[in-house]
């Protein structure tokens, strides 16, 4: 039994499990006009964010998911010069999107201003590159900033979200992919957080689907571990506006300007490798088979 | 707040976290001359069993594990005809071992029958191979029966333990490793369970370490999810006899005559990439390096 207030837990209600790490105390709490933002001490992973009940991020393990929600997608495409975060407010995914120096300008489009505010107090190392001249950082729908956006603006979209239930939920839909395809420039790529593969393959397989009626060409998926998530194993999704998903630029990322905690070469390629479940379930289905 | 009542859980103490299932109740429990086991019903993952309190495996994902301690070392060995697997009472592992044509001997050894006797009852599925002419069963101490094995009379060795504490705690050791080296045959080579990757670098740097001092010669670590193990991210450790460890037989993997859930070509050579903290972690201790 875990005493709750030694303990958070996270409850995966459908899944029938629970992820609970040990806390020393809550240290931050606010109801936001969009949600409720809470801020965990633990004894082992540092500080814990929780927004309306679920596990955002922790101080200890959030490079797994920053790092593959963003270097994978950008030593995929040619030449990533102008990159828009959808939600990401913690700012985690938009730090690791400026170690590459061929981007020039990376926006974050996060509805809720309060997240970022409360990431400088608590993850201060994520946040650290938000005065970088090359970001933007925006507060408003991201669904609205991507139908405003100019048409062939963008050379990468990462859609940095919660799950798709509550203010998530448009970032799943075929509606918003189109309005992001439209955005993309040639040869211009979409990323996603994609859940977890135990658990959740009806979501990827939802967007192969959404995405390919929107226009979208090609798939690949990404699989990496998170133990904060359900299951502790989790996925992104790229797909390309046209045509075949490129090879990724594997000699820049064999000797990548930066140093990372989980990504390089060898674990992108890795990422890439498809379970055999994962496999045969998109060939019993029709036409989006990675 | 979870109801002990509705789920099952485990703290994994040391690393500040803890992992539920949802239950229906609690289906078998008894207390043998080395541990307890129980097995609980669970809502979503089947039959979950649970010795000493430490969840051993779950109807619906012990695939990851099994798959993962037996393909990639007998796709690795060049002919893998004797295989011993130390622990393994489940008889999921020699299940996987005994889809190998050229198996010619698979001996599971582990100091507790009523592990395979509970097993048969809850997880029928794992036990379905017992009776191939080319297994057997021996219920006693694995590290007695490695010590008197006869010299080079194994081809493979898969320790298929619990936690290096309690009963594990001997399979964990030089002298252990040291027999072994003994007992295999030229070419042979050595795979563990070597926990979590996030929580165990020390068990992990240890075995490294320990299969050294013992003579094995060159080393490569598998990374796998696991959503019930703490953190959800599991390793396995390979030690070669002598030499380098053979690059594994691609072409067999490719087209292994066995349908598996999770193991293909592409996600063994994915499970070796090594995460960029692990390669650091390796690169500042002085011999042992993957």
């Amino acid at each position: 039994m875990l005493d709750e207030n030694d303990w958070f837990t996270e409850i995966a209600d459908a899944a029938g499990s629970a992820f609970s790490l040990r806390v020393t105390g809550r240290v931050h709490h606010e109801q936001t006009p969009f949600q409720t933002i809470e801020v965990y001490a633990t004894e082992t992973f540092g500080h814990l964010m929780v927004i309306d009940g679920f596990t955002m991020l922790s101080s200890r393990e959030n490079f797994l998911y920053h790092e593959m929600l963003s270097h994978p997608a950008l030593f995929t495409h040619p030449h990533p010069k102008r990159v828009a975060i959808i939600g990401g407010g913690d700012c985690g995914t938009l730090r690791e999107v400026l170690r590459h120096a061929e981007v020039e300008s990376a926006v974050q489009i996060d509805i809720d201003e309060r997240v970022t505010r409360v990431a400088e107090i608590f993850f201060p190392e994520l946040t650290e590159s938000n005065h970088d001249p090359r970001a933007t950082l925006l507060f408003e729908d991201g669904i609205r900033w991507i139908q405003q956006a100019p048409a062939q603006s963008l050379d990468v979209i990462i859609i940095d979200s919660t799950d798709p239930v509550g203010p998530a939920e448009g970032l799943f839909t075929t509606a918003f992919y189109r309005d992001c395809h439209r955005a993309l420039a040639a040869g211009g790529l979409l990323v996603q957080q994609s859940e977890s593969p135990l658990y959740h393959m009806d979501i990827i397989q939802g967007i192969y689907a959404d995405t390919c009626a929107a226009g979208f060409e090609d798939h690949a998926t990404l699989f990496f571990p998170q133990a904060i998530y359900p299951s502790g194993w989790w996925s992104a999704t790229m797909a390309s506006r046209e045509g075949k998903l490129p090879a990724f630029r594997a000699a820049a990322a064999t000797a990548p300007p930066f140093q990372s905690q989980y990504y390089t070469a060898e674990i992108h390629r890795a990422a890439l490798a498809q379970p055999a479940f994962f496999k045969r379930a998109f060939e019993t289905s029709d036409r989006n088979a990675p």
